[in-house]
């Protein structure tokens, strides 16, 4: 019997076993799964950790979340087309969702599918061996709780341990001695602790823009926003400052490019995430930069240089969940025999092309629709739930517009979901006001 | 010829480098030496970084090292036998040296030895594979710059990695919701960062001891130190308090097993290290308590399992550059065929007796010269240069009564050196006035 590794389930991950449970619910006979997660729980990134350096068994923390965190985009971007938020909750909710409602709304897919017995916990996998002989991976696996290890042999293995776990962290002259404290955003855990403070962000991605955001939000003194190209360039609240690439640190002064000083009680660096595979050999190993198109993914997820291994998820995102069903389902059907794959120059041009494809683009909105064309293309060639793609671009153009007209309010608009058609409700508490992030409290509409 | 692999470059490993040099210098013929450093530099935990969590690789980082860091405990208990303080800052310094001046200390030695060349910066043990076939190790080392893995073939491992790198971080009910700051004294970097704020240590050891007394001197507003089993004891300052075992946390106030609670806006976890080796397979994993004779090492340093592999400092310490020296001379000569290895049986009777010797100790005093008698059985079976380790065991007992005396300021007394017989200088500054770590400031002796 075909057997198949999974390595996480996270967001990527579950959408793999609910692929392979739906064609087993249809009828199909599937291939043994194993799903190796290295947490207690499922739920990847969403899977809440106080916790900051190293896990329970002393390797790097896998999550970057953090207290108060709500969707930054709206939930109709990313409603699984074959679980909608209204099948889960009993009712449409608000577009926003804080972290426990998106994480209730995960496991519901996941837990209605049964799949939890495919997994196994609090297995980290340290290596993954291919035999040219055997044609078989092998997969070795510490159980952190057990303090042991297991080998396996698998036919396939998919890769779907994310992409923003390992922090990429810059120096800066005077770091060794600033007499503050510098994190990056993976560690970032509670906005109070920078209650009262000032705080320098580095970075105009969406951690910096979110986090300055919560810190103002939750009372530090003043936030101050570092770019090396261009300001974020929002309608920012008076304590908020954009500032030109930091230069060096002295004792508690942050000097700028522009010859400008300010002096900081902590430094955030929203400085981005790597693609990390400390379990995989070099011949193994994606090597890509956080773009659209990665490196060496024939349609997004074959790894052209030994096409029995898949890697979920390691685009750079607008869209999510339904993108991660997108390359769940496609998967499933290239192992399961149902797709077949064309020669490796086939696969290689298919590479090549999406990114030229992608380098061709012009702004975000282009980008929007070049991922939402991707997972159409995807969607259509499996089973997996037509719906309204352009709708979802549509909510993420609205979304961005919102975004411009009010940074601190675009969390109080509503959307319509693609899925089924109704409009959001308008949460009951304007995003800047609602401090407790619970599920209780938002599902109170 | 033969080839052996020393896994890290802190002062366990530099010890094993100068002890192959040594013998080189003296006419030998020694093993082909290659030493793996996953840091840029070497020194280990004295090699300082401002970075906490991951290192630019992604990987977890090494040090624990924190600024302002003075040894807690008399040079004169950890003076190399070959390479006096004196021989190295041409000149006697006080006793309780920063870590800068530590630092320079252990690197004039191995500069000398000119061993810097044996060292590959940047390359961290990804697996060690051991072929019964063959009788030799594989490692896989990943060059985290080139961004490559090597592999090559040894015919022993000795692992010095250390063991105060991968913290032990336990949970307490609260923690997920607790609003402030929770670290362990891994990530612990800057006392400054704690200036104004009322601070909870769980823990009793010298990370409790000494983190405490570093915020305190920095401006802290107070500590309190929570305790499992017994308080620490010392006349601690006013606003300095040790509290019974915590037991929850609720917002910002920490209760205690007493029923007492206080607020707090930060919980440092000086809840000590695990051994931890992602990079060894089971078979060749020691699995070991932090204690002076340590599970499976033959004479502290042979792996039983596997006689080919050594672990170098891997025992809770009391000595520590010297008891390494020790170590390293010996692994060396039993690598170099000058001192055999008797039978597994016997090994393992060793290991026995050493446990129940240890387990037989009454208090810290038998500890000390427990472990200054393992220094001495070693090196008297090799030509590493004798010294009166009576004398700094003697060392180690003055300093607990200084300590008990004031433990604010045992820092300000002097010792004798056992390898000259010099007596260290007053310092020119009590320790708790004296905010300036540099290793200038220090040696204005």
């Amino acid at each position: 019997m075909t057997r198949v590794a999974i390595i996480g389930a996270g967001p990527s991950g579950l959408a793999q076993l609910r692929a392979f449970q739906s064609a087993k619910a249809a009828g199909a006979e599937i291939p043994e799964i194993v799903c190796y997660e290295a947490q207690a729980n499922w739920g990847g990134l969403w899977n809440y950790s106080w916790r900051t350096g190293t896990d329970e068994a002393g390797f790097p923390n896998h999550g970057s979340m953090y207290r108060y965190l709500w969707s930054n985009g709206p939930k109709e971007g990313l409603e699984f087309a074959d679980y909608s938020f209204e099948e889960h909750f009993g009712k449409q909710i608000a577009s926003y969702p804080p972290r426990a409602v998106l994480f209730d709304y995960i496991e519901g897919r996941v837990k209605k599918a049964g799949v939890r017995d495919w997994i196994r916990f609090n297995n980290r996998v340290r290596d993954v061996r291919y035999d040219e002989a055997t044609g078989k991976f092998s997969l070795i696996v510490r159980d952190t709780v057990k303090d042991a290890e297991t080998t396996e042999e698998f036919d396939n293995v998919i890769v779907a341990s994310g992409h923003f776990s390992t922090p990429n962290v810059p120096y800066y002259p005077g770091f060794e001695s600033f007499k503050g404290r510098i994190l990056h955003a993976h560690d970032f855990r509670d906005a109070l602790e920078f209650a009262g403070q000032d705080i320098l962000i580095l970075g105009t991605s969406y951690s910096a823009e979110d986090i300055g955001s919560q810190c103002w939000k939750y009372g530090c003194r003043s936030v101050t926003v570092a770019h090396r190209t261009a300001p974020m360039g929002y309608k920012w609240p008076e304590n908020w400052a954009e500032v030109p690439a930091l230069v060096r640190v002295e004792g508690k002064t942050a000097h700028f490019k522009d010859g400008s000083s300010r002096d900081v009680d902590a430094i955030i660096l929203c400085t981005g995430y790597k693609h990390h595979f400390p379990f995989l050999p070099d011949d193994l190993r994606l090597k890509t930069a956080n773009r659209l198109a990665t490196a060496d993914l024939y349609k997004g997820v074959v790894y052209v240089p030994n096409p029995k291994l898949f890697y979920l998820g390691m685009q750079d995102q607008w869209f999510t969940f339904n993108m991660f069903d997108a390359q769940a389902w496609w998967v499933r059907d290239c192992i399961m025999g149902m797709i077949a794959l064309p020669d490796r120059a086939t696969m290689e041009a298919d590479v090549a092309a999406r990114v030229a494809a992608e380098d061709a683009l012009e702004d975000d909105y282009a980008c929007i629709w070049y991922q939402g064309d991707y997972t159409k293309e995807l969607i259509d060639e499996t089973d997996y739930p037509s719906f309204d793609v352009e709708g979802a671009c549509k909510a993420f153009k609205e979304w961005k517009g919102h975004k411009k007209k009010d940074i601190m309010k675009f969390r109080d608009n509503s959307y319509k979901s693609v899925i089924t058609g109704t409009m959001a409700p308008k949460h009951h508490t304007p995003w800047k006001d609602a401090l407790d992030d619970g599920l209780e409290t938002y599902l109170k509409n």
